[in-house]
């Protein structure tokens, strides 16, 4: 089995490439990047010294035809027109990017400044959440791999989700936190370790690419019109996100938490904490911390959600999604414990 | 003018200490603490090595005589006692605590542990948030020291408060990040540096001190019941705080921005920024950096307010209340610019 | 094969559950704890939810007969008797503490505050070091674990030792950095988050332990009397530790290089890079990453050596002497990469 | 008296726009910025809301009549031309970069990759470390403002420099760290928050520029050839900068103590610490924190010396400068305490 990664040298690129280490069965033979064509991944990335892929070669360009998965982490309007391309060549297609992810085509030209012009694959594509949608990413080619922001977000409603206990056109408070590599690894002052240093705050306030996506897949699981009023946040660390949830539910606490433990009780990635999930406890692990708490005199569940927005939040989740497809148990290399401390 | 900080060797104690570095017209006579008695303040914390007040030698206990104006850093039930007395000597009290912050006494035993035994003393205090109450600031005898999440939150909506925009028996949702020395100089394993290092998480999700501090300032201001659904949370920086703020109101855009330049016009540490407001902005200094957006699609303000929570959100403000009452100028001593980067 | 751990809640004995996770044909069947006696692991340490481990308790005493391998994460004084009891009994010991580490026995009153009552073990003791020392270790009954800033020292210097190029009664400069986990889970102000932040220092100036570790491993390989001037600092790091060293030696650039080169050649965990090594690129991992380079002008080598303090400064280490015991892969349960970025 | 600052969007020069924030009896007219040219400092960086400054325009170029003192904070070969026209004109100009440092010309085209071709300007340009050079300070035209690892080290060696205590060829061992603002506001991968993040790392092992700018003066004060084995690190700080110095004395523990406590006792910034002086505890102010130990066995000087790498290091020294050179008290404007914690 080979697997290819498009756009190897960002932070997911690089991040697949860290957990797929170990992975037996597949073969890693394409690597692209624009910015190190021609160059060994060692070289470019010392920390990949003694790696069994140090000598692998970025490409400048993708080979459409000598891989059978293919890991897209590519900008999001390239790989609109890149997974196209592989899905009719009948390759199996794990897109790290939004390009796929959202069923209501409408929003891309308002937020994503495109115009989705491949709705029929859109509508093929399943939205690489495994919790959720498990059944349908067994058989797809086309995974479209959610947001960090959802993946915390919806793995800490789900069950509020899936039993409908929300009314329609209620709002969602979202806070959330995100470290500093879910900016990608593009150059920027704010994001220089001295301006980052000591610093927190809020971003993209009132227009988030992640609020629809996160509106449309909350539609999917309910079939209700809710809002998501989202706040993310920028926090100086390099991994990890947390997303913290108000919202208006009629239940007692006890049933609430029973509703979360009765849910999840067969998921090995989502750990249900008995006190709030800390961020430090999911970095580099596919692991989702949730922690449910009840305000009685607001009547509004509080819960909190911890991954590591580069694992569970992409890479990881994806090499989850690709073991569902090639039928592998769902954790298979990723088992491991996070650093403490 | 005489002056004694009891529990001097606490954070905000020794922020105290730095800030009246240069503060002409006081001396500092009397420093206490408990775990520090009979050691100089240069051989406890060599950080204030050169400062004019490095040999002050701590104390075990607290002359009620020899200062005239008494900062009090002392834990909420010692405090209630000692401010008492103080008061009783005919001294002026600046209370850091929060024994005389919440006139609605009947909160005490349930979030503090003790009867509030005088509440003549309780009416008397006011509650020292400048920008709200400066006139009655201006005579006080014993002021309470606002908490550090309420300072943030209370300036960051007073804008709306004072307008009445808020509906009865609504809920003002706050999500707020401090950094760790917000919980004091307390030896605990959460604190630690390894295990705070890449840290996030909520605390308190359901009945934090602070909750019933932020209500029965917000209905001293609007005379209404309103609730406030604040949530918590530790990040891995050592100072600085942000409140985010979601609030259904009924306004345009411009108008709120209009509300907040209009009421916060002539506010000297109040910085409104025209980009979310950044924690790193604002450590070491009094300023409250307030940015406010509006989401038109829900009907609802956003707000962040940014203070250091040991300076704006304790000390700092602190000094700030003793200028109003020695009828200097409001940021004298107080117009430093924060560190950057 | 049951393998017991003595002092399971510290930072290494955590650091071997962690590692352990995966490692097939052992079972832990005790891990002991004075202060959480009693208590389950994920109950005291919620990331280990979902753990195979997670529902081990801490045992109060060490049963020394119903495991086969004892991992001693104790105190020093403590191990001395405990190694030596489990010796007595056959079992097999790696020592993380200092006890059995320095063959020459005076060293220990002055540095440790005890008197080495068992020297004739102390003499069959085999110095965990496996870059240096693997033949004696895969008959060991009792291994010392080596110390972290030893390990990454001994280990930058060993092709210089190997190849005795220092002159008799040299002095090599030493200038080490360490992350905070470093000290400990013992509490206490200096390592409070925020008294940590943003603060480095030297500590220990002209008297740590590790000094005379060094310097004996230093006669032992090279027969000669040299000194080590050893300068350890803090850095706001949780793990990861840095080893910079100068020491003459009259060698070209490119011989120098060559000898690194070729005494390392198939040494998998010692990864010689072609800059200066970096923390980041070890911290979770048994690598060693080391840069060598040579001064022309002052014909001094410059040295650096990066590793995980708590990974092949202790707990991985002590699994790779583990692996070597029991004729594993050397590199087996340890051939991860580390999180980037 | 007017003041120009060349260069004011980059750290140093925006550290002197907030340490000039209060200082009274000048006007900055000027500030440069090829990258804002036309903006004013608030809108670039709102951290300078409320400053008295903050309506300032950035100009593209540097008028040379218009000011008084010019602080020049550009880069190496900038300052060379711009340095001697204004000299040329008569003004008085402190230069933060290091085209007038080092006495020694035949330097410059080896480090800065340029021949200086103002060797008369050079010989009459003062080192400004104002510790050892106050005397030619009080009258320079033109001050070497010294760069930050200099700083540090000399400070830190001064007292042993001073009295002649290390022979002819000796090599003095400096082991260096400094926080990520030291690369300045240049964007480039390794300084993005996520990739500095838990790394530190040794740099320009055998060619950094500030080698032969401390063996100028170290040369200039002892009138010896003593050669510095320089290795600075990156460390993951925003500020802060420590040097640990490792020298051959023959002196006891004692006397080498007195001496540094005579040498500096009038020095306000100089503070001799009792445990080994901390980063921290600096940061922000023009304070250098030196601590003396003394290795008897190898008969070694072991001092740290720590300092603000954009203060003490840069630009609070460039105040202090032009204070002696204004007649003011060295300290003014830069007597405030360092945050804690």
């Amino acid at each position: 089995m080979y697997v290819a990664i498009a756009g190897a040298s960002g932070y997911t690129g690089l991040e697949l490439l860290r957990i797929l280490e170990n992975y037996q069965g597949i073969k890693i033979n394409q690597v692209t990047s624009r910015q190190y064509a021609g160059r060994a991944l060692k070289d470019v990335f010392p920390v990949f010294n003694k790696s069994k892929n140090q000598n692998l070669v970025f490409s400048q360009e993708l080979d459409f035809k000598s891989s059978d998965i293919y890991f897209l982490c590519l900008p999001h309007d390239a790989s609109l027109e890149v997974a196209k391309q592989l899905y009719d060549n009948g390759k199996t297609v794990i897109d790290l990017s939004a390009a796929y992810r959202i069923k209501d085509s409408k929003i891309y030209p308002n937020y994503y400044n495109f115009e989705h012009k491949f709705e029929d694959l859109l509508s093929k594509a399943v939205y690489g959440l495994p919790e959720v949608y498990r059944e349908s990413i067994k058989s797809a080619k086309l995974i479209a791999n959610p947001g960090c922001y959802p993946t915390a977000t919806i793995l800490g409603l789900y069950p509020i989700l899936k039993n409908n206990l929300i009314e329609e056109n209620s709002i969602i408070i979202v806070n959330a936190l995100s470290g500093i590599s879910g900016a990608g690894r593009h150059l920027k002052e704010d994001f220089m370790y001295p301006e980052g240093y000591s610093n927190v705050y809020a971003y993209n306030l009132t227009k988030h690419r992640h609020t629809p996506e996160m509106e449309d897949v909350v539609k999917n699981i309910t079939g209700k019109n809710i809002s998501i009023r989202f706040t993310p946040h920028i926090i100086p660390i390099s991994r990890g996100m947390l997303s913290t949830i108000t919202v208006e539910v009629d239940i007692s606490k006890k049933d609430l938490k029973d509703l979360y433990y009765q849910t999840y009780k067969d998921e090995y990635f989502i750990r249900l904490q008995e006190r709030p999930s800390r961020i430090k406890e999911v970095i580099g692990t596919n692991f989702c911390d949730i922690y449910v708490d009840y305000d009685e005199k607001n009547k509004m569940a509080v819960i909190t959600s911890a991954i590591d927005n580069l694992s569970k939040g992409a890479s990881s989740q994806a090499v989850q999604n690709m073991n569902i497809l090639l039928g592998k148990p769902e954790n298979y290399c990723l088992q491991h414990l996070p650093l403490f401390p």
